[in-house]
């Protein structure tokens, strides 16, 4: 075992034990103390995030990529101001969720607690640095964080900025600690950390997610892939159809809630989807239909089968005409990745099939699938989006942060 | 891969989707009739159970373990008993839990659905078998389940008799399976069938938790292990503490919400020890003490450091004297299997310091940890009782057998 990660991992237990045991309004405090410390420092933030850059030009990384990695004044106030945010929501550690009386007379609570340490594995963008450590420390867990290569100077002082706000509120910095090797070898061990690790969180790609599911022995919450369907209904009303639909593909492509398929009743296919052309083409959206669409579309090419499981995080729209909403129903199930689905309707009966059959994180009725996020479902905060049905599933906010303890009070009570 | 386990795992993902969509009454009388069927056929069960007896006394097994795997018409009727519980239980499956409406006008519901398939690994008790399988169906989940070689006959013709009911009720005989292939071999096999299945519940003893936790590459819920103490604080009611060590300790040994160690303030040391050792001795509870204990008991053993790593399901208790309430608490986090704890105190002060600070599926104030149960939590049911901190800790009931999914319903909104 490589002795950084068992060194790390150890420090992060010592100081779990001593964080899960903070005030809220210790630990607030000091989260109001890293977001000021964060922009009194921008000067060398920003001196770090050019070695990052500069590095990245010469290795030719790509101008999305680029773009991602890029610290600026206003990027750097924006974190600090999400540090304030997960300040100021609701301290979930502690709360007594409900509480009975048995029928042996015993009052049992069931309380929230941390989990204990979270490990983090992230990709380019520095800002995850700041976001996963803050929602960490709130839900009274300690954090590993490990951060792609590409922004590992700027990652390296965030952590060192937050770690000196920790020692200047006298607590353990090991209660954000950082992985200071990039090397997949110290990955792997990151991944089979049991000992130490309480459950381990990866954000990125779908490479790193598969990376992760492979290789770790931590538990892992799966999080990101979204090849995501809207289903538009013989009972839809087409504009609106159509402004979910150019919602979901176009208003950000590259994310996991954006729309990969669109799925059509063929009872409307001959209207809808030639209106459906006329706005994506202009937009530079590729169509790819099955050979129902095709004959209702100019451009489109056939699609294969792989382009119904592809997640494309691109301007490609697959295209279906279906029979019946079972139909429809049955190629979600079939294909989907279980993130967000999307039904358009006037039928309540469809409408309320749709919810009731499909199998997914997030399923609506008339709304676009870009809304599945922490903070557009009103968590005040997202550690990321699960796609996994253990624990935690669709956005993660501070609660899905924490496990639970049973409280018993008695007087006495033995079992007979 | 064994073609045996993917036909099964095909079979069970496949009838998932429709059990996840029977109503309730649907269930509830499938789970009745399966009551009924159970005690009518109660003489072939015998026979079958006779065939397992029959190997098991050949093999030489323990009278303890030939007990736990012997039916009766008693306990048959109990296991019909069971399932009649469990189908007068609220069904979990639907319940929207919050709903709210958020900045966007979105409204968002968090109902509960079924995990999918769950694989439940077990030893000898043939109880196991109606017991899981009426609970994973109740809850929306096909189950496979595999018990121990001891059982074999009993388990399948268990599972067999179930399947008939189902087949009598026009379902799916597939939502309850067995595996039909005791050897480990088939065994490590279900622990890897990830595609198909979504969690795994070993069920049995250390060892048995041990091999699933090292081979399984499907999700697992972790159970059973209990090393757990009581704290006799020196605030506490003596007589009180006696009554409950007692209890923890000799009412059932071999459980694991039973007490393996005793800590006791030194400041009662001198009066309480004696006093457990008058009426354990009697009782042929071996005492294994610290130095300090030893000099208050006339018949005990010096304790190893194993000792309070052990979970000795037997007449045996490790004592160990704290000088303080922090010491116990100490001592407590680093030897205790997260399982269930106890303080016996009258100060307000040492008992929610107790609460706060143990970490534990179950901490107890005046009560014996022996009510770690799902039963006894008032929960209706127990699948397992967790030791893990992700999805469920503590006593498993129906509802720790679900996930959840967001039903969204819009009226057009997209994201700008």
């Amino acid at each position: 075992m490589n002795s950084l990660l068992t060194t790390l991992g150890q420090r992060s237990k010592l100081a779990a034990q001593k964080l899960g045991q903070l005030t809220t309004v210790q630990k607030n405090n000091c989260l109001l103390q890293m977001a000021t410390d964060l922009t009194t420092n921008t000067a060398i933030i920003l001196a770090e995030n050019r070695q990052d850059l500069s590095r990245a030009k010469e290795n030719g990384i790509s101008e999305s990529m680029i773009d991602r990695l890029c610290l600026t004044d206003k990027r750097i106030q924006e974190m600090a101001e999400g540090i304030r945010q997960v300040a100021a929501l609701p301290d979930p550690i502690g709360v007594v969720e409900k509480m009975w009386r048995t029928e042996d007379q015993l009052l049992i609570g069931q309380q929230r607690v941390p989990l204990g340490v979270i490990g983090i594995i992230f990709e380019s963008r520095p800002n995850v640095t700041t976001d996963a450590a803050s929602l960490c420390f709130k839900s009274g867990n300690a954090v590993i964080l490990r951060g792609g290569k590409e922004a590992f100077y700027s990652n390296q002082l965030l952590v060192k900025l937050m770690q000196q706000t920790l020692r200047n509120n006298q607590l353990d910095p090991a209660m954000i600690q950082f992985v200071n090797d990039t090397s997949h070898a110290a990955a792997n061990e990151l991944m089979q950390l049991d000992e130490y690790l309480d459950v381990l969180i990866p954000r990125g790609g779908a490479g790193l997610i598969q990376r992760v599911k492979n290789n770790a022995t931590v538990p892992v919450i799966e999080t990101g892939t979204g090849n995501n369907h809207i289903y538009v209904d013989s009972a839809a009303q087409l504009e609106m159809a159509l402004k979910i639909v150019v919602n979901g593909k176009t208003q950000r492509p590259a994310v996991c809630n954006a729309v990969e398929t669109l799925l059509v009743h063929e009872a409307v296919a001959a209207e809808f989807l030639p209106m459906v052309e006329q706005t994506l083409t202009p937009q530079h959206v590729a169509l790819r239909g099955d050979a129902l669409a095709l004959s209702h579309l100019k451009q489109a090419n056939l699609a294969t089968e792989a382009d119904w499981s592809t997640e494309f995080l691109d301007y490609i729209l697959a295209i279906k005409v279906v029979a019946t909403i079972d139909e429809a129903i049955e190629h979600i199930n079939h294909y989907n990745s279980k993130h967000s689905e999307a039904i358009v309707t006037d039928s309540y009966h469809n409408g309320q099939k749709f919810l009731k059959e499909v199998d997914a994180a997030a399923v609506y009725i008339n709304a676009s699938t870009r809304f599945t996020d922490g903070f557009k479902f009103g968590l005040g905060a997202e550690i990321g989006i699960s796609t996994q049905k253990l624990h935690a599933r669709g956005p993660m906010g501070l609660e899905q942060l924490t496990s639970s303890k049973y409280i018993i009070y008695g007087d006495g009570q033995i079992r007979e």
